[in-house]
């Protein structure tokens, strides 16, 4: 079975979330035995995000997650720091790093200026990975940072690291879709960024095609409950404010759906949105802003949902085997495939 | 194309929301020329709901909607009316319809006792109906009601009469799912009930199939935004709480997502969820509960999912070509496919 | 005791929701025996609100009621219709007027452009009215729909007419208070009115006096739990968009709180603000926004806060003394501060 | 001025949250020069949180803050770690020494168990704190932990060593009322625990007094916006679940509002309210439950605001004099009116 396309719509030039203009990312992976784990930090724009916050907004599908800083997006519907995504038992490490990060490019930080509300977005990686090695630190945060470019790194890198999907390797995945707006048909472009550690095995569907089902047959029950987790990024450089993003963010839940998930109670669902259109300046005392109109928005939503489950799919394709801790090991999409396709 | 089976669950005998028991569901249906509309109502029990509450929550997958009750069950997380559907118009008549019966049944109602919250969801028919005509009366939802019984009939009937589809006929749709629970596989039963409204023809998804795509093939671009929606009730024997139910409420969209939705703009798709397994009598001091644990969830999870996917498809395939207001026409599925599948 | 100014700030020249340019209210008022009731119509502009939508949102402080409407606000930000204040029972009745009227204004809704979404908020006053007469009818929200004015009646007329608060006689009451905002000092102007019908006697506090305590004593304990509620409108000529309009409309809490509530499980507080500043145009593609800053709104928060408390005080200080049903009798704060300031 | 009680009802033996039997509290101060911050931990009951967890939700009155642990709380309702305070820059490391001490006690956290989900509240102590410091360390978590009692301590200590409330020496603050529900009169428990940052001088209303107007009387305006937050917590021995805790928990905004708080833009204005009646064992299948009713629940109401307000004040009247970075001092209530009252 090939890579499918997902949907009716055309991906960017990149068929990731750096089809938005400015946006990039930066992985940092730990390889090392039973340490499969990593950061990836996903950079808005280039330029300083306290100081030029972009509007944001987080759409919370299944709350079994530690992510950390949504409480103020809700708030202010504003992302004033990069994202950063880990391992659940790194978030601390990062927020302090995140915090330090803004600091450096802002010194007045908690001084005269108010403090940052780091964003910190995590999955759970302990089949693969020692999560009691608390082996990510600070350093890796910078490390990632500095390795963002619009090259985005996809599969079992980064973040992705230790991740697993409906009992294959999951790990980082990326998409993009071109959405015709309005009866001028403008066009905007809508990139996800996922980090895919959720599912079982038969409940995967693929492109409408209940693969789980056929790989599994023949396998006995899997009683383990689904422990995992997906974060879902989604850029677009489409003007919308807060309340839109956070619309814009539920609709990952549709094409997180598509592949098969019901979104598992064990299972941090959680998308973050953000348009890089405008930017709002922290010391101005006016927000301008020329938005779209709300009843534009439908191929916005058919971009996220879709590009959402591409970039699911392309982290399911694009990892490879990791084998961690304790002799655990997760095969990958690619590797399953031939075994099935080709059976011995 | 036949009529497909959702997903990997078995439904129960009638698949219909009335294999949870006690559930009954009434139609009242409206067909008089450009009047095409009706009346739906889904009563959770045969006895006194004010007095004998159930646990029940709402998930707004998207509020673009009118319906009325939904405050309160998210502060209280009770039922203590049937629920009533019909057109975005009607939702007054019905309110108040709902409340004179309720005063029947308990005259202390607004007297010695609070005020009662009466629940009426809505989707909007105005390509069939005249809604201009506020055709739908007070008896309308007594007629329904009188109506209600374990046998539930689907397809272009009661709320469903002038309701669109993907550009088909939409209406009625029922499904259920039974789930085991639990290491002893303890089976509880989901069972869904949808107002299907929703949708284009070119998104449709039947069974992971993009049957939309193919039956739009050659036609023009539909310019036309969505102004549909879909309600879509849930009922379960398994004792669940508000909280819980919540939370399998919020599984309705990933059912209706795998048909193709991207939760439209300019569609209310919303979803309610109540337990049957439990009363809660309104003047006892103290409300004992015994629980399932949210770790056992998940198939209770994939119920909800597929019993929303299946009881949309069971719309599609339920439904009878309706003409309507202004010589307005919708074909209903298997026509469709008659067609497609036998060209002249 | 006289009527006291409620904190720092001024208010503006009719202390009114007035004060806010193009806000109009109209009441209708029925006074008839055991009917004990009316409607109260908030206009914000004198326009068309369906074209010419304005950006609002709702603060849930205590979900237990029955308001119309709240649920597309949260998901759209926009208001598109009057506010229709009236009696629990007479929400359906007053949903169907709504939609009536903006039909007479804009055939086009429910045919070639989407439904409307009526707000019709509510308070129970079956301690004094006759619920069960269902006497308001759909030609009373038209009266008080043609009486708006900027002259702002207050106490037991329209919708206030039968209400109750700290078990004194209740109803409508205003106020208005002007903010100076960022460096400039720009001044906006942020008014109130609520339908006040919430709380028992002793928690009475007046302008940080425990009056109720003072009132009551000497008197058993009332053992009557509160079945009140209070509607708390805001409305402000700031330039502020639906999620910041949702920061303004909690703050209403603040002054509910000083007034002595405590959100009591039986009453349904609920605030609802919106902004004249700015109109949203239903059939433009773009929406233009110059909005104030966020970290602006501290004095609008106080002012939001100050005017909904002085309201209140406003409501008890302007009723009159109003006999119901079956003898019930509310008496006005001043009849009961005369007998209890000059005992006989 | 003396130590007013605030509102109607009795407060429990230590008039703070461990009158709620099994909460203890514990602090770590950091007194060194321009340090003044520490950690304060308040521990739920004696047992193994993870393993036997407490019904636990939040209310997010002004989400402007950076708390962390609160997206998995409104998911599924549970505490499974004690609450850590500290200062805004500190959520990150108190986050993993949380989770450090969790695996400690179980050491399948991460494992063959699920993740566990650290609870770490915070509010800016900037002014008088050097943050850029970052001077608190795991071990400063372990040691409040270990000093855990039934005394709570209060004032300039732990977390609340380097706050200020209304231009005040802010901080610690506690205390405790009795609410007697049901026609029984049974006697239920709520103790509050504040960490008080928030306001300005001329803000302050002490038991309805407008104390702050009078203290800034012939002080010029102070422009510097504030930058405060309070964290508040619940505690009640009452049986109730999450969405009833939730209720309670917004309760607290009543009592904040009293002290002349309109929830300012800069302040991350939290509660977070548990019961230790009834604890959910997290091996179990079944989820037992006997609740209040909620039509019981204005006693609890009541308490909830009262204990909150009153934990404020006695935040106030318990803090001394603090000086910390670059000179900047906070002066206490206590000696601010002595020199008010006793003008030189």
């Amino acid at each position: 079975m090939d890579l499918p396309h997902i949907g009716r719509l055309a991906a960017g030039p990149r068929n990731s979330i750096a089809d938005v203009a400015g946006v990039t990312v930066g992985h940092c992976t730990l390889d090392d035995g039973p340490v499969q784990t990593g950061v990836t930090v996903v950079v808005p724009h280039g330029g300083n995000l306290f100081s030029h916050k972009l509007p944001a907004a987080a759409a919370v599908i299944n709350g079994f997650g530690k992510s950390a800083g949504l409480v103020q997006i809700e708030e202010l519907g504003t992302l004033e720091t990069p994202i950063a995504l880990t391992n659940t038992f790194s978030v601390g490490t990062l927020v302090t790093a995140q915090i330090r990060q803004a600091l450096q490019a802002t010194p007045g930080i908690g001084r005269n200026l108010p403090t940052v509300n780091p964003v910190v977005m995590e999955c759970n990686d302990g089949y693969l990975n020692d999560l009691h090695a608390f082996a990510v630190r600070e350093e890796h945060f910078r490390q990632a940072l500095a390795a963002a470019s619009a090259e985005v790194g996809q599969g079992a890198l980064g973040a992705g690291r230790g991740m697993s999907s409906f009992g294959l390797k999951g790990g980082i995945g990326s998409a993009s879709r071109k959405a015709a707006v309005g009866a001028a048909g403008d066009e905007y472009m809508v990139g996800a960024l996922v980090l895919s550690n959720f599912g079982k095995l038969p409940d995967l569907i693929l492109d409408g095609r209940p693969l789980g089902r056929e790989l599994a047959a023949g396998e006995g029950p899997d009683a383990v409950p689904e422990k995992g987790s997906i974060i879902m990024l989604l850029a677009t450089d489409a003007p919308l404010d807060a309340r839109q993003l956070k619309r814009l963010a539920t609709r990952a839940g549709a094409g997180l759906a598509r592949t098969g998930s019901a979104y598992g109670h064990g299972s941090g669902d959680i998308a973050l949105a953000f348009s890089t259109a405008q930017q709002i300046e922290s010391d101005s005392d006016c927000v301008h802003a020329a938005l779209l109109a709300d009843h534009l928005l439908d191929p916005l939503f058919h971009a996220a949902a879709d590009s959402v489950e591409q970039a699911i799919v392309n982290a399911l394709f694009a990892a490879q085997t990791v084998r961690g801790r304790d002799g655990h090991v997760r095969t990958c999409l690619r590797e399953r495939l031939a075994s099935f396709e080709t059976p011995p």
